[in-house]
């Protein structure tokens, strides 16, 4: 079966800005089985888009349109479907009941123009959206099927995990599909790539993709067999084989970010850990604290920007600043040291450096970071030098700290 | 007159690929006073991509047609470009002699396959190529414009800027099109529609697009006129209406985000800031040290994640932490008016709240967020409820704290 994707919205026609849901919704498919044929953005029109999403169903078996299911003039989806479609809509008083209880919820008034979005299409079900007020739509036409999703990154993939994917997955050919999806830290993508060419590309099947972040890279293996425990094997056999060369770069089995295991290894050991942070200004303390229950292992932070709070706050000393400056090995040690003693909690983090565009000197020039990490009974730091902007140098650098504390915490 | 864009290549259907070329062609054709009313994505399939363009060229006056040029099997652009308008395609000794000639100049042999990057559509113009093999074609069809490029960006650009531009420029009728570009805090989306929709909907030019993200809304307005004149007098008019409907609600006329607005209102009157965050683990200090220079208005701050921390480091008495609990006004307050003594700044923000999944009480349920700002003689704290999970608590909180002390500033 073929999909296609329409991303609805005229902002998505501007120079500034790309339709991205159609890449995740394209991993998702294909994980699947299905292959994306064609994708299209169309502005808030409805004559085009009724045009565009007839023809789209002329061609596959699976529509998907995302956005233009808000509550404004502009939102023009479930208007230009039902035209193409040559189907009415009707005013849902259940669906409006709903969105009213959200804004319930939330001790705020609903606006007049969110009734909009209570309307559904003639024979369509409505696929129910716990993280906003548009609902999604599924209409079944003649084996086909049309697939209405919120354009809000998060809204579209909730209502798409909770009501599409099984219901798709129940209209397929039964082809089997098993994925790995590894998380690798501590070296770069082509290195990674150099690494693990020689065993993936013996094999078409499964397919190997590496997509990178900074400083964090995922694998993905995807096997299509005919039964599960064909294609469960064949990834064995391809895992077996890469696991040793990537030893304890590979982090995480499961999905889940650096930050989640770290709180995860804390809480098992029930372990706390702070951090005093400089050019990183808070970010590895937000990326801790972003995980769930984290508060049980997360003690608290400083975010030190002058020499000064270093001093006062961390007791840094006068002599250790005027003689190496605020980034440097010296000070990351005693900003590691000040913070775990004043919270403390078994494990600290620092961070110090140039993210630039100011600052930085001959010998440690922009991108030159500090990471230091203090224990109970040792301390280390760990100097870098990451390349590009700001906003990449305090990526890198909040990501290799919180790669220290996991292997620190491996060791121990 | 429309454009619509048609990028060709499989890869552009994967989950790793986004076709950006799309961006800078719309920058350009938008510049030319030209609309891009479509965009599609279509892979090696001549059958698809034929009555694509055939569909597109019903649409729009201008169809430019990246990538697919190449001298392989996959390269399918040149055969259904042809059978797409019904024309021949015929080889051109002159084309071969010069993609020779090239490979002649980097001392490489012609591949055999190359000879079909020399045919040509019936009634096309060849377009130089002095940065690649594949010739770009300039088609023209009853008064529309048919245009093939490469799709390695760097020679699509070179054969638009010297071959395609003044061409199409010639074509079109003497339009120019200016934009504002506004960001609006302290409202949601559909107040915000519902506020300046009787503004914008007396008119279809210049067109109104309101993207949101949480807390934070984007309002575009684009007007085509004839003169620059013109449009930036339409411009003013809409603009003169909307403003007062949004007062300071309006915090952005020039793109800058509100940590951007921040820092520079606080580096205009030589001010500084500081945070104590709880909730938010630091994603307020981030978004502000985000912003370069942000050093000369940032000094510092805590993050206090248990009681222990907030009654040590920032000096909540016990009292209030036991009569209140730490998810309360008088603890915002606190930790607010401790955090701006110990750095000794002219203001301090801070955060208090319960982002979820886990705790909560009957009062201040999961979504409760207290937002606390410090000045030098008074200070105030402000109850939140929102919506979401966890991300989404602390994005909304964030974005809040940063208002209020946009707003703090300025009245101050």
């Amino acid at each position: 079966m073929n999909a296609e994707i329409l991303a609805v919205g005229s902002e998505l026609l501007t120079p500034q800005k790309l339709d991205t849901n159609s890449l995740w919704l394209t991993q998702e498919l294909n994980d699947l089985g299905v292959e994306v044929v064609q994708k299209m953005v169309i502005g808030d029109d409805r004559a085009r888009l009724s045009d565009a999403v007839a023809a789209a169903l002329k061609r596959s078996e699976i529509v998907i349109i995302t956005g233009g299911l808000g509550p404004t003039e502009d939102d023009v989806t479930r208007d230009a479907v039902a035209a193409a479609l040559g189907r009415g809509l009707q005013f849902r008083q259940d669906l409006c009941d709903a969105i009213a209880a959200r804004f319930a919820r939330m001790k705020r008034k609903m606006a007049e123009n969110n009734t909009r979005q209570a309307f559904l299409i003639d024979g369509a079900d409505p696929l129910d959206n716990d993280r906003g007020t548009a609902p999604g739509q599924w209409i079944a036409v003649d084996g086909r099927a049309v697939i209405l999703l919120p354009g809000p990154p998060g809204e579209l993939k909730r209502v798409w995990e909770q009501q599409v994917r099984e219901r798709l997955l129940a209209m397929l050919p039964k082809l089997v599909i098993r994925t790995l999806f590894w998380r690798v830290a501590g070296m770069g993508e082509s290195d990674l790539d150099q690494l693990i060419a020689p065993v993936y590309t013996k094999y078409s099947n499964p397919v190997t993709t590496i997509l990178a972040a900074a400083g964090d890279i995922q694998i993905h293996l995807r096997a299509r067999c005919a039964t599960a425990a064909e294609a469960e094997a064949l990834l064995s056999e391809v895992a077996g084989q890469m696991e040793p060369l990537l030893g304890d770069r590979l982090y995480s089995k499961d999905g889940r970010g650096l930050e989640e295991h770290v709180i995860a290894m804390l809480r098992e050991r029930k372990q706390t850990v702070c951090v005093a942070e400089s050019a990183t200004g808070g970010l590895v303390a937000q990326r801790l604290t972003s995980v769930p229950g984290s508060s049980h292992a997360f003690v608290g932070g400083f975010l030190t920007y002058t020499d000064e709070v270093k001093r006062t706050v961390l007791g840094v000393s006068d002599a250790v600043l005027a003689n190496y400056g605020a980034v440097s090995e010296p000070v990351a040690h005693a900003m590691a040291e000040g913070a775990r003693e004043r919270f403390g909690a078994d494990y600290a983090i620092s961070v110090t450096g140039f993210a630039g565009p100011e600052g930085g000197t001959e010998e440690n020039p922009v991108g030159t970071v500090y990471v230091g990490l203090a224990a109970r009974d040792a301390a280390i730091v760990k100097r870098f030098q990451f390349p590009g902007d700001r906003a990449r140098v305090r990526t890198f650098a909040a990501q290799w700290a919180l790669d220290l504390l996991r292997r620190t915490l491996l060791e121990d």
